[in-house]
């Protein structure tokens, strides 16, 4: 049974060998899809025939968003909170800690049935592959819950033990970086791929960051890392020297930092969606990619500082705010994303990757920056299957 | 007949007198509509058995959107201009002109269903009443095929045959200015609830601008003003002389104009999604606010500078970008609008209103400002009619 995927008026491939550069486009394309993978791209006059044919009608058919960054095993909103830091007014009872109690108390079932909503919410806006951290756990328990609920959803789930010092371990950072260190990281690596921290002033200093990752490692997980995101620290290159696959938020960046990102081949992955609902300085993203850095957007999606899904909306602001183009922009939210967690077989469209495509209601990947905030995403197809209706 | 819209988890009325001050909520409430009007708002265990039951499960809901300015009689999009100004490159070949050109050469039928597909969007992100303006026609036949087309779909028409001067017209503005006055005023009054024009360097003087807005008085109609948007010009204060019921952008505000709107029942309509696509300045919304100013928000929605129909992501950008608080924006996107249109009838849920409701999937309107670009409109009423699923 093969699928003809045919009448594409733009076809976004991120293949340059294969189109017009940089993103590889075809226009007036086809895509045959058989098993879940797709075993043809190219001008539509030139496609074999199908069992069955999906018509474009002329639309503007992308690769799957791959979102490499979110925090979706909790309980619980904080948007109150985020009412309060619009309005410049204090909010003593929120912050991370809030969701930390509620996370804990809520039963496996309640956890999973919110994470399969968001990851859903994330599905019907174009992303076909998802990382999904914990971190609101910080018990051996609750850590190893959240990343078993995560890994039922995804192969891409994050050990994120170490996202900050929790309160019972007020003064005694060390001891809690023991804990995961010598419990949850042995409890947890099996329904996990990729550890992270959050080393940041207040959070984890370098050598506690590099004693969670190195455990890690030991442990077969890839190292990712939240490195530069309040303050210019030591993260993004510990991250490289690490062999990170992504350091993620890059807003303070040195240029020894811009320079040893440009020597690797760890990704340097922007979150401007969280820029956005903190009112913080944005990365500058025009500094990496001139320097010829991977770059990466993801949408960050966690209820106190990034409470989105869309990453049609991160394209946009990539563009207004990072001044990507919209090229830049929809690469590093597809084979960027792919490239943050070293996979070949998303974030492209060409023969042999997964058969997980984007069906715009727009002629052109344009206009995800050009129409921000409108819903363009009209179909999903993940392993060459249509999304049903929600 | 009547219908009972049970278990809402937060109902919007803008009624201060009946709920939460300011946005008059009423938490687990319901509302009755009958013959497509509210006959009855207030606590769910209150309310009278019907006959109908639509159950919002415990989600928020508002008054639908009230978008006061939108330019939907167009042919053509301008995604390539867009990208071309985003990168800092210059683009010639772009501009009004070329929209002008497409919608002249566009039959009747192209324009209708253009129009009809972006107004079927707004609608399906929540907004219930939309006012929409010619413009790019700028012939006395295809302006009053605008107005007349635009008429067809909404009450609130509006002719902006003065929106820029048309090239064959270069250096003879007021010979365009009189073709306005003399012919096309009377050849689309009869389809037009408003007159605009665009005051600004490049487009028409204070002068030229209340020749324009005086005669379709005159012809019966209401004023509104595109007024500073590029400059600190004159119009906000002729604005308010003129008597207009609203004047649009203010992004550039002297404290005259601040004072002139503070003493008027002129209403300043911010559009900050252009502000966002052009990357312009923002106008200061708080200036406005706390001198008690009355402000609306609206999209905008045009080829050129602001081509979306999301007021949700208008607000979450007026919040950011505008300090205006999630309550501020919501009443501004309601309420704000109906009064930028004069309207009793919408904007608020209180009996005697249209029964035009939006279902949010979240608990709270800060939901629309806290998850940016996350489509939250499950379910619009349309004169308490459920909007088909697209």
């Amino acid at each position: 049974m093969a699928l003809l995927i045919d009448r594409i008026g733009e076809l976004v491939t991120n293949d340059p060998a294969v189109g017009e550069r940089p993103l590889g486009i075809i226009r007036n394309a086809a895509v045959v899809v058989r098993d879940g993978r797709v075993v043809w791209v190219g001008p539509r006059t030139r496609a074999q025939p199908c069992d069955e044919v999906w018509d474009a009608a002329g639309r503007a058919v992308l690769p799957g968003f791959v979102e490499s960054h979110s925090h979706l095993v909790f309980a619980g909103d904080r948007a109150e909170e985020f009412a309060a830091r619009m309005a410049g007014r204090p909010y003593e009872a929120g912050g991370i800690r809030s969701t930390i109690a509620a996370t804990r108390a809520a039963s496996d079932h309640e956890l999973d049935a919110h994470l399969a909503r968001l990851a859903a919410e994330y599905r019907r806006q174009g992303t076909t592959t998802l990382e999904v951290k914990s971190g609101y756990g910080q018990t051996v328990r609750d850590e190893e819950r959240s990343v078993r609920l995560a890994h039922a959803h995804t192969a891409e789930a994050t050990l994120l033990a170490a996202h900050v010092p929790p309160p019972e371990f007020a003064g005694r950072v060390d001891d809690y970086v023991h804990l995961v260190v010598e419990e949850m990281i042995p409890a947890c690596a099996p329904h996990a791929r990729w550890i992270d921290a959050f080393c940041e002033v207040g959070a984890f200093d370098a050598e506690q960051t590099r004693a969670v990752l190195d455990a890690g490692r030991r442990a077969g997980l890839g190292v990712r890392v939240h490195a530069n995101q309040l303050t210019a620290g030591p993260s993004v290159r510990l991250g490289v020297e690490l062999g990170a696959a992504s350091v993620d938020h890059c807003v303070h960046l040195s240029p020894a930092d811009v320079d040893a990102l440009a020597g690797s081949d760890t990704v340097a992955t922007l979150l401007p969606a969280a820029d956005f609902s903190t009112r913080g300085p944005y990365p500058e993203a025009r500094r990496l990619l001139d320097a010829g850095v991977t770059v990466a957007l993801g949408a960050d999606c966690n209820p106190g500082t990034s409470y989105t899904t869309s990453l049609p909306f991160v394209i946009a602001l990539a563009v207004r705010e990072l001044r990507m183009t919209p090229s830049e922009a929809v690469w590093a939210a597809t084979a960027g994303g792919a490239a943050a967690l070293r996979r070949d077989d998303v974030g492209r469209l060409t023969p042999g990757s997964r058969a997980d495509l984007v069906v715009l209601d727009a002629p052109s990947h344009v206009h995800l920056a050009y129409r921000p905030g409108v819903p363009l995403v009209a179909q999903v197809f993940t392993g060459g299957v249509v999304l049903p209706p929600a």
